[in-house]
């Protein structure tokens, strides 16, 4: 007997008829001999609407009452689900964040978990209860109400599965599993039958929106093997797990695209110690995040200084670099906004020298130009004209021997 | 400084720009000097769709989970009116009944309120913070979610009182005060200043849908007033309070119609010891609730045993006391759909003699025939052809002296 932490997310939870399907999935699955908690978000659509309420009352809603707010919609879902499961003779049991207890920090809004004691969910474990647990909340150690951001039930569903010591989370969503890039570019794609934790984090935040940021950091840190799958069928999906030797024989697991970036660059700065905080540091203080950066070589004393924002930011980003530029007596500020950035993400780079190279190649051959470029151990980005994110995706996809597998 | 509690249905708080109305109001009495606890329902509506979610779900949703469901709402109305009084400039706070706690046995649906502790509310209304709590819902001493039926939000609002010794309970509704009838039908009646618990609970429980009955039971218990008025005004409402000399000098202090009850009488019932209970019996079993009853007197052996029931039960109450009519061997069984109820109701008549005498006199006159008659200490109901209701209401609150004050 095993115990199976299983994740829903909101399309899944869509309708009644959805919910019903999830608790048949749920039975069978219990009815194999497993114990099962299983951790739902709120029905899709019913977070947005309540997020428009509170955007309806005020410009700039308080933020513990806006996780008040937020947090009901799950507690919708684990109420239908769980009557569901008891109109279907199961014992079942819902449960909110501070009901488990899911015990977070006071970020409200962006909560992290600290502790989730077990004894609660252990005893009605023991007794063939079914655990259904509100995704996405939880709460503080003075007992207010706090949210996990947005993907949260992911790092929810990890989280449970830490706390239980399970044997596997599944988390289950519309998409098969993780793909080697978005099948909808490029239809070599094919679904990666395991990944490890730190590809899984680099695919994550370029852009691969199958599981949020922070349930991947959690499942690596306690080390929780990840059954990412659909809820639509019975296809086995993606295992997202510790890195073995297997992996490092890859090159490139998997390359992403991110098109939602726009670059700034200020031209003949004089180039002076500090001038880096010095047009970087305005940006932080207005909550502005700066993704990759680059400081030409100095050429009689005047450097050019580039970097590229999210578009949601870029117009703001844009006024107070404008307002910095005069200040250090730059030349003037460019912009684009029709950028791309291209990763390429695998464990196996580590060990193997010239991926970097064969990329660039690949790239030059159809006469992309790189604009910026950025690597990690285990990532390289590029940043391109946007025209030709598709083609790039495409030959590096087959460059680096992702097609036809 | 006074302690004041205020209530506000769903009505009041049924868009955004009516929640801002509510904020504004609430603002205002703490403006001027009083420490506020602001207890709120569900937006309109909205639990109405939870309910239907839930019958849509399964026929006999778990009575746990379907509080865990409808106790969603309230969750989103004091998060939105502690925001919106937050973007005002105050402090405020939310809280969700297990938060207070509202603890309450554990009657799913219908829970009673045990214990109210008040440290945490004590400690914030000392810091200046405005207090708002769901209506409507407590939590029991297992940490079950738990509701305390229909119109429970006004029962919450005495309870607060009750535990923190509020000066005044306010309960805002969409009319002006408890009246003396139906001002729909009579264009006389007029708001009643003053009523003691007793009437207003017979009035309640008659069909005057101001307040839940268990608030009153509450606010008798633990000598609370309630000041009944509306959120759409300014004007001074009804205050519900102990009974005093004034309040006696009064005869009758209103008078309230029901015309949702129905009439079913077994004829020719050999007259044994037992017979009521025989007859009634089954309905209690099915749970059906039997409101007027009437035994004629004996005639040859055989009496004719009349009683009524909500139009509601009438279908299923009619086929099981048919059955019973076969097993006693009465003649028949009757029944009549087009009754209605009219009752006259004062904590005077207990020292006045006559004022049954005085109704039947008024209602012979205008030729309606009296067909059930039931009297407590502080009220007198009879039933009558439902065709002349608003006749016998108008002519009963002429002659009663409530026209015209």
């Amino acid at each position: 007997m095993a115990l199976v932490v299983q994740k829903y997310g909101g399309t899944s939870m869509g309708t009644i008829e959805r919910i019903r399907n999830v608790a048949r999935r749920v039975a069978k699955t219990f009815d194999a001999g497993n114990d099962m908690v299983v951790v739902v978000s709120a029905m899709s659509g019913e977070t947005n609407k309540l997020v428009a309420l509170a955007n309806d009352m005020c410009e700039f809603p308080d933020s513990r009452e806006y996780d008040v707010l937020v947090a009901a919609g799950e507690q919708v879902s684990v109420a239908l689900l769980s009557m569901c499961l008891k109109s279907m003779g199961y014992k079942a049991k819902s449960y909110h964040g501070w009901q488990v207890p899911i015990i977070t920090d006071n970020s409200f809004s962006k909560a992290r978990i600290e502790e989730i004691p077990d004894t609660k969910i252990r005893a009605d474990l023991k007794e063939g209860t079914i655990i259904v647990v509100a995704g996405f909340q939880g709460v503080d150690r003075e007992g207010n109400i706090t949210t996990l951001g947005r993907g949260g039930s992911d790092t929810s569903a990890v989280a449970m599965a830490a706390a239980l010591k399970a044997d596997v989370c599944e988390i289950y969503t519309d998409v098969d599993g993780v793909y080697t890039t978005d099948p909808n570019i490029c239809s070599d794609a094919h679904k990666i039958e395991k990944i490890s934790y730190d590809e899984m984090l680099e695919l994550a935040s370029l852009g691969a929106k199958v599981l949020q940021i922070r349930s991947v950091e959690f499942a690596k840190k306690y080390d929780v093997d990840i059954h990412v799958r659909s809820s639509f069928n019975d296809n086995t999906g993606t295992m997202v797990t510790k890195e073995d030797e297997e992996m490092e024989a890859v090159l490139v697991s998997g390359i992403a695209y991110d098109k939602n970036e726009a670059k700034i660059a200020v031209m003949r700065v004089p180039d002076k110690p500090g001038i880096a905080a010095k047009i970087l540091s305005p940006l932080s203080d207005a909550n502005i995040s700066v993704d990759m950066i680059l400081q030409n070589v100095s050429e009689e004393g005047f450097t050019d200084f580039t970097f590229t924002v999210t578009k949601a930011d870029f117009k703001k980003a844009l006024a107070i670099t404008k307002e910095t530029a005069k200040e250090v007596e730059a030349k003037e500020v460019l912009t684009d906004e029709n950028i791309s950035k291209i990763s390429i993400v695998g464990v196996g780079m580590r060990s193997h020298a010239g991926v970097a190279t064969k990329m660039f190649q690949v790239l030059a051959k159809e006469n992309i130009n790189i604009q910026m470029i950025s690597t990690s151990e285990i990532k390289i980005s590029v940043v391109i004209d946007g025209k030709y994110t598709e083609l790039a995706v495409r030959v590096l996809h087959d460059a680096f021997g992702l097609s036809g597998k």
